[in-house]
């Protein structure tokens, strides 16, 4: 189902003359992993560290483990170029092979042109054919080019819409190739169009707006339950992409302005055991926007991202809320 | 139940002048934790992040963050004087309250002259009330130094009783004061002598070779289940007093030279969905001993210790099984 070509993995590792390398590989790799691992110990010389930790992006690079290695091979996510690593990490595609053609006339019909063109990091090697897809059948296509946190033209990251907001004012809506709803419903609430989705593992094209209600209330709800918090834990992500050590500041300077508790809380994987354990009456994470989003069923306590706790604190407006996205000057 | 003083590690901040700290407390003390960083911040004048992720040992110090701090603060156990850190750590005893008197007069009479006094990490400011109680009613005792992972006399961890087997041929019996029965059982298997464990948790002594053969039929079980697997799964600790790298390339030549697969894996948290993910027929683990040992029950595929996979490979003889132990020259 996923392409994996590590020929030139096999050959950055030869030219660095790393005789250790830690193999990261997304979950629905692992069961491929001994493979890959074996492939690249037959092939390139080196010895492999096979990394059991799940991967949940190029956020997410086990810096921990630099000091045992000559190099990462992180398969399944394009670079997040303003991440500076200490050591060599080679990152290694995984492209889907689910062909959309089928999906992509059904979605012409929902699509307003010019139509802006977006894909999640698994997807990336779709782009070309959509747009050609879509060229063919007349429609005008726009592509945005995203900050220093994105690799590719028109990539979009669960933390990062810059590829789409740079075409907000130039297109009538968005095809989006990836899967689940957070993502488009993130571009939505960026730029206010309308957003297709073409998930390749699924028949029929989605208009995100349809998930919108749903998520918009249960955020509601979880800043209504904070406003009544005393104490707030800000949570800094551990990954060595999620540091937003600057923003967490910021937060906890705001939450001492208007007289509530505030503690620094370092995290790296999300659990609500570790929440309650710290006992604190709400947390705000600072790590991967989704975490708040998606698991909102698993917390009790709530669990708000940076604009929620504005919007709590009374220096942001509801009316204008949007999903939190991560810029460089917040690390 | 346990006291915390701060005030060596206020003066330590200090004197490094480190500004940012990272605080790392035991789970029975997460509620607490507020406090002692409000205590930190408002006596030493740095700020503190606190570690969200629980914390298992002085093994398990969060190297991963050393660059976004100064220094550590570590609450909860004694060094381990053979782990080199590359950013200061500042150990901050977490001493339990709870007195012992009345168990100590009725362990008395289950043990045989001389007596070997060992703690756990949390009890060793018993010792001393332990030792004097012991010798008030005539008993003679013995303490024993432990190796370059110990750092206090008659103390012992679930990955080393050297301070046990230091005095085991002077010994008729021992007296553990801790908790559970890994350690006591630990030290039983590895020196063959009688030992009574004083909980202040628990009224009762209790003498540990009780939970033996329960202890002994599941790893046998485990044995059995490995000698049918093809692929095996070395687990290399990712904490970073954990790491036995040699001891684990050592164990994977083994299995080569048996015809077996196997790859080199690294894990932080033990789970058995990890476990599963990967794929392998069995495990072996060189991390934390504890961990196949006690969570036993939470794995269907087998989860060995080193030692365990040389019976497997008949290269050890069960007749000879103790617990896994971890020693300098694995790393």
């Amino acid at each position: 189902m996923f392409d994996v070509d590590l020929s030139s993995a096999v050959a950055e590792i030869k030219r660095l003359k790393a005789r250790i390398v830690a193999l990261q590989v997304p979950e629905g790799l692992k069961k491929r992993a001994y493979q890959i691992a074996e492939d690249i110990e037959n092939n390139a010389g080196a010895e492999v560290l096979l990394v059991a930790e799940p991967c949940f992006g190029a956020c997410d690079v086990p810096s921990s483990l630099f000091e045992l290695v000559d190099a990462v091979v992180h398969v399944g996510h394009s670079p997040i170029p303003s991440i500076r690593f200490s050591k060599p990490v080679i990152f290694v595609p995984a492209r889907s092979r689910v062909p959309v053609n089928d999906q992509l006339r059904k979605a012409v019909g929902l699509l307003t042109e010019p139509v802006g063109v977006l894909a999640t990091s698994q997807h990336l090697q779709e782009l070309d054919d959509v747009i050609e897809g879509l060229e063919s059948m007349g429609m005008k296509v726009k592509m945005g080019e995203g900050d220093s946190r994105i690799s590719h033209v028109g990539e979009i990251l669960g933390c990062n819409y810059t590829a789409a907001t740079a075409v907000g004012d130039e297109v009538g809506s968005y095809l989006l190739i990836g899967s689940g709803t957070f993502h488009g419903l993130g571009v939505h609430l960026a730029t206010g169009k309308k957003v297709v989705v073409l998930d390749p593992h699924i028949d029929e094209p989605r208009e995100i707006e349809q998930a919108k209600d749903k998520i918009l209330r249960q955020r509601h709800a979880a800043i209504e339950k904070a406003e009544k918090a005393r104490s707030f834990g800000i949570i800094i992500g551990e990954k060595v992409g999620q540091r937003r050590m600057r923003r967490a500041r910021e937060l906890r300077k705001l939450l001492r302005w208007k007289k509530k508790d505030a503690s620094l809380i370092l995290m790296d994987k999300f659990d609500p055991e570790k929440l309650k354990a710290l006992g604190f009456d709400a947390y705000v994470s600072t790590a991967c926007p989704r975490i708040a989003i998606d698991d909102v069923a698993m917390y009790d306590t709530p669990l708000l991202t940076p604009h929620e706790l504005e919007i709590v604190l009374g220096v942001r407006r509801w009316e204008n809320y949007t999903f939190d996205q991560m810029t460089d000057d917040e690390f």
